[in-house]
């Protein structure tokens, strides 16, 4: 019976890998004072049709239960995290959260995309400010530093709000229609391209601005230069200076040349001012994160209008990543002593010896069964432990127990409580990382 | 847009409890030489059916998916950690697997049940043994004992095979129909049980020694003295012997007194050994854990016979049960700094200061708007902020940084470089437990 087409197992040297990102990035979270939340993995599909509309039907888990309800695996979490706040209005604001749980969605298994990945979810409600925003993205980069991708990575970043006033300025009368086609800049060709925006209503004479616009791209601080050559006219449109200024912020975080891309405009609908992804700066990969300002989300749900700002980080795409760029966390696993035995009879001495060292804080593993010396020290062996107790008739008779060093297969025999030691001595040693 | 009743939603300080109990389990796993698996939350319904036959499917969230495949969110995790095994037959023994998932089933939400949980699972596979038996009570032991639980709770054991026999030489030709009357014994009335057992096949004249074991119970040593009083022959029954030798070995993981209760049967069918269960000494609450030795649900998955010992543990009654003994974990939270700054001039340079308490490790807040001076001293205390950091034109022109000690308000203007080794060493200090 194989599992699912789309989903995924994790073996223990898959999982310890994983166990490092999942750390990491609440480590992080922790020290930009994010606390951890989590929330049902089964919902109301009503929740996400009343965010996304009835097209994201299509893409989920949703079955009826046995009671008759509609429900769905969670596709994502804002409208989660969002319904959860909205029942708290008494929390003092600005609030920070995140989470780290798992999704689903009914799309065909591909390169970075599984039916079932893990997600990392953070959201900041209360503040409508550029601080907010840089605080977001901020994190976002030191989550990305802290799992060693740090200079790896490349930033870009668009405005919901100043993308739709530039294409009023071009003339187009339905600026919505227009953002998947921007959407898609990237992947797909000129022409293609060309053809969609003049279906979405961008006036024919409008064409090579936007285009010129999509193709160049400019550092955050450098926006307006960009739109100089276009001789597009930005008076009036505020949200240049919130972009600038949300770059400027972001040097504290010693977050420099982020890039302003008009064609990242994020997939889902109720982003309403800035939008930001990062790419691994080969660009080979699809976006390992992404997100934006949401200010009007809370008010579909609760009917109260809060702003936030919030991105997520799925494991299957940062999982890409990083092997490809060698940063994926390869962990030998943690150090561990194999008691060994050469006799039934010394079982429970050697058993009381495991279970001393364990109350010592020393991972430490012993045959279930009476097997031969030399099985057990291949058992070590592939369990990689630094070290073995080995106990016989010598060692009970004296109280004792020998240690040997797997690495060179010397040997030393101890009194038990010198040999418990010696060996949390070894064990710090290896903590410190030597 | 309510949550579906039986799902929960856990909000920063619930989780903080939860992820206490995750690190708990985890860690300890680790002392015991186990390793983390993850494995899919939607499997094939078959999957379960091959297991625990057609009955499984009312309690389960099972559907059929976009493709017409009958799936199902997992009910628990055996059948899915044995296909892992199964896949990986070359993996060295005993293989030692611990998870953390979330399971899902459609019963009726009652104090101990929800529909949603989260659950430690446990498993050692290859060993046919009494050690290995008494490593899987002890590592159940251990995590109780790390979750402040040691003396609070005890360990009823029995044996499937032992129990069998014990009903064969009482005259009843098909044993397992009995099994579930005993799982009663303590939920129900002394008249039902004896009238089920009837219906089950017991004779008359057996239904009085039946009793007399099911109310006594022993110790786990004194289990032949409990059946010499009710004159049943234990002659060639050899189980009795291996349920002795786990109890002797048990007192090498320091624990002692463990029960022999007839009653403990475990609701699933696949056990084949030893069976054991967790409660608080009050006894008032379900089993906090529960487990057994399942040595032929790895031939009916994969063709392939393999011996199993595994036990899981739910989040729903540990809670309950920590909760009514006070030993539930509340965490204040991390030690963390707010930085607020006097004016809108100022921010920049307390934003600086605040991302160099991070990269330093201290985890650091800072309000994303300008604010008043004691709007943002209040959010520090909400936040329960140990220090606070206020820097405004006077701390700016001296390159300073003002620290305001929350507790007592008292503050000190340092040197900002002075201010960051100050606070650091006062977050090692808390680290270290003061």
């Amino acid at each position: 019976m194989d599992k699912l087409r789309g989903f995924r197992e994790f073996y223990p040297d898959e999982m310890r890998s994983r166990r490092v990102i999942f750390d990491a990035s609440r480590k992080v979270s922790q020290l930009f004072g994010y606390e951890e939340i989590s929330f049902p993995s089964v919902e109301s599909l009503d929740l996400f049709r009343m965010k996304s509309g009835e097209e994201i039907v299509d893409q989920t888990y949703s079955f009826r239960d046995k009671g008759g309800r509609e429900i769905t695996l969670i596709p994502e979490a804002t409208p989660s995290v969002s319904r959860m706040l909205a029942e708290r209005k008494e929390l003092p604001r600005p609030v920070r959260w995140f989470s780290f749980e798992k999704y689903w969605r009914y799309e065909e298994p591909q390169a970075g995309r599984a039916r079932e990945f893990y997600q990392y979810n953070a959201d900041l409600f209360g503040p409508y400010s550029e601080m907010a925003d840089a605080e977001m993205i901020g994190l976002a980069g030191a989550i990305l530093n802290e799992l060693s991708l740090k200079g790896k990575y490349s930033f870009r970043v668009s405005h919901r709000g100043f993308i739709e006033k530039v294409l009023s300025k071009l003339g187009v009368s339905n600026p919505a229609a227009v953002l998947p086609v921007l959407d898609r800049y990237h992947k797909t060709t000129l022409e293609t391209t060309v053809a969609r925006l003049i279906e979405t209503g961008v006036p024919e004479k409008s064409i090579d601005q936007l285009i010129s616009i999509l193709k160049e791209g400019s550092k955050l601080d450098k926006i307006e230069d960009l739109f100089a050559d276009t001789g597009i006219d930005l008076t009036g449109i505020e949200e240049i200076g919130w972009l600038k200024r949300v770059g400027k912020l972001l040097e504290s975080y010693s977050m420099k040349d982020i890039v302003f891309d008009a064609s990242v405009v994020r997939g889902f609908t109720y982003y309403t001012g800035i939008v930001f992804e990062a790419f691994d700066l080969k660009g080979e990969n699809r976006a390992i994160l992404g997100g934006g300002r949401y200010d009007n989300l809370l008010s579909v749900i609760s009917g109260n209008s809060i702003p936030a700002v919030g991105f997520a980080m799925g494991d299957v795409v940062l999982e890409i990543v990083m092997k490809s760029l060698n940063t994926w966390p390869e962990d030998d696993g943690a150090f561990t002593v194999t008691v060994c035995f050469t006799s039934g009879e010394s079982s429970i001495y050697a058993l009381d010896i495991c279970n001393k060292l364990r109350k010592r804080g020393i991972p430490a593993l012993i045959s279930p069964e009476t097997r031969s010396l030399s099985t057990q020290l291949k058992d070590a062996s592939r369990h990689r432990s630094r070290f073995s107790v080995i106990v016989g008739d010598k060692e009970i008779a004296q109280k004792g127990a020998t240690i040997r060093d797997m690495a060179d297969g010397s040997q030393v025999t101890f009194p038990v409580l010198e040999a418990i030691k010696f060996l949390d001595k070894k064990r710090n040693i290896t903590l410190l990382g030597q």
